[in-house]
């Protein structure tokens, strides 16, 4: 079968996700497990998307509607861009994998940190990009050298912010410079999935920034604060053109029923997640006290997640951890070969995970 | 932006759905709409689906299993195929695209019929492929004609059992006359999206095909008989090495985590489905009938629902049908300008479509 595939996909290594709870459960024979892994959001739905999800549920019978046009009114109405602007994935990382398979010719250039979220450079690679990486300086990303590396040949920069997993962010002005001369046939995806979570005056004003560059494309999520990872919805936001581009790739019933009307609630209900994002906020600040006092070293982050310095190698803690119920990211996959990161969870989960991190260190 | 974009992207006409129930209800001002359009379930989720899915919603917050552990488990005894021959999509079309992808090279070939689903095509259109179109013959696949039109380039046939818009099916003698001497380069796609409707004892036994043939792969869904279609759930079925390959250009968390359970419930609950598959069949049977009785001709079905021939062209009779609050699927579109398409429907739907198009007719 191999010698049929594009080649391109076979030096690709596959995403490898965060272990779920009931994995771990049967693996190590565990009953109670948290998961400070993968960036979620530790409270569980809101009354009001419960409520969406029982009422669309009896309807799933019919095909979504592919527009998901009263989600896209609205959205249009609370992001002022117009309708027609937006388009909603099976997740915010569909829209990634949209804009690889619409823009990359084998052998075109893209442009990513080193380390940042895989799926760009998987995304990437599968469509046969030559991916360009530039190192993180003091794990922030380093926008000068990454329009250095630009060429006649660069198709997609990709620009997570705040990333992941360093969990910092890019401030106005530096986004401002970079964009600043940057040819128009170089797209700048913008992957701000923690947005929401974002307190700081300087980050970039990106619908801002889209009524001045056709060549931008920002997206954002449902998973992270508005907790709906499980149904799988996210969205992006560019000029029409570019939007009408990537629908005639997009699959006509991408996103589920339930995930549109969840999403829905969730916009109607603005005041419950900045209560949420506040509890979450309290919560990091709350670990990086604690790993103060305790010595542990890590990155500030502007995200639900931080990067935690360890003293022995990150898949020996990581495994530590695990055992005793409390599923961290192993960081060595991105080449932090001593750091963990771990997701800012319920004060009872986190501090789980500062006990459990006592007895490792 | 166009000139940055894939070619291939460009040329596809893309996929035009079925008007959902909510936009005739706003473009016509009606307040009563019925939905034969789409060929789904007329009958919404059963009460152990939405018990699965007030479940799983309480933990929405958490990312899906990429891996859709317990329902691989339960669906591989179920159809007996070792766990890891299957594959999960976001809709079975899913599995369509991640074939496309990962096989196709711009300039192979595909073979499809014509007409057929229309997401084989654009599908392969956007991969740059060359679709080559073979008639069906009385509205049935003419797999020798298909054959012939094998080359050193052909890369996928595609072979809709039962097929959309036709619905009719191919017998096991057909299916082994076309799978004997084509060569192992040559992928064929086997979709079996109507599977459950089908009553006929000589219809393709494709899992026992696939214990001889590696290139082969089965697509079914839970969209259609088991009504979530809104919930985005299929699935395929093939050797593991082309299994693996799939996984590859899968994004890792493609299946939602409600389409699973609900899933899950559906295989626990097959004695339901079958009644309901019945259901169906004595509507068919109803229709037929009335079609009869009413010298209406139409194509003999094997699935939910009917070709059902004109007198006056397609789009007229459907904007007709429509206006009195009856979506149906107008197939000029498919090249069949004087045919409708009905999905069978509730004693009551089927009732009111035969007044509709006694009116107009």
């Amino acid at each position: 079968m191999k010698y049929l595939v594009k080649k391109s996909i076979l030096q690709v290594k596959p995403y490898v996700p965060g272990k779920p709870i009931e994995e771990v459960k049967r693996e190590f024979g565990l009953k109670n497990v948290i998961k400070l892994a993968s960036n979620e959001n530790p409270y569980g739905p809101s009354p009001a998307v419960l409520q969406a999800i029982r009422q669309g549920a009896k309807h799933l019978n019919r095909y979504p509607d592919g527009d998901c046009f009263t989600l896209r009114q609205a959205l249009s109405r609370d992001l002022k861009v117009n309708p027609q602007q937006l388009i909603f994935g099976n997740g915010s990382d569909e829209i990634i994998v949209l804009v690889v398979r619409a823009f990359i010719h084998p052998g075109d250039e893209v442009i990513i940190a080193d380390p940042s979220f895989l799926v760009y450079n998987i995304a990437s690679l599968i469509e046969g990009a030559k991916v360009k990486r530039v190192a993180l300086k003091d794990f922030r990303y380093d926008l000068t050298q990454m329009k250095r590396q630009i060429t006649a040949k660069t198709k997609i920069v990709f620009i997570g912010n705040p990333d992941n997993p360093a969990g910092t962010y890019i401030r106005q002005k530096e986004m401002e410079a970079f964009l600043k001369g940057l040819p128009s046939r170089v797209l700048v995806f913008v992957d701000e999935a923690y947005y929401e979570f974002v307190k700081a005056n300087d980050y970039v004003n990106s619908l801002g920034l889209l009524k001045r560059y056709k060549n931008l494309i920002v997206t954002r999520t449902f998973s992270k604060l508005y907790g709906l990872a499980g149904l799988r919805i996210g969205y992006g936001i560019a000029h029409q053109p570019l939007i009408d581009i990537l629908n005639r790739v997009r699959e006509p019933f991408n996103v589920n029923t339930l995930a549109q009307m969840a999403a829905l609630a969730c916009l109607k209900n603005k005041a419950y997640y900045a209560k949420l994002a506040q509890k979450i906020e309290d919560q990091k600040k709350f670990l990086y006290k604690e790993f103060n006092r305790r010595g542990i070293s890590f990155v500030e982050s502007w995200t639900n997640f931080i990067l935690v310095q360890t003293k022995n190698q990150a898949p020996k803690v990581a495994g530590q951890l695990c055992r005793q119920g409390v599923i961290v990211r192993d960081m060595s996959y991105w080449g932090l070969k001593k750091y963990i990161r771990v997701t800012v969870g319920t004060p009872q989960e986190n501090l789980r995970l500062l006990n459990a991190l006592e007895e490792i260190l």
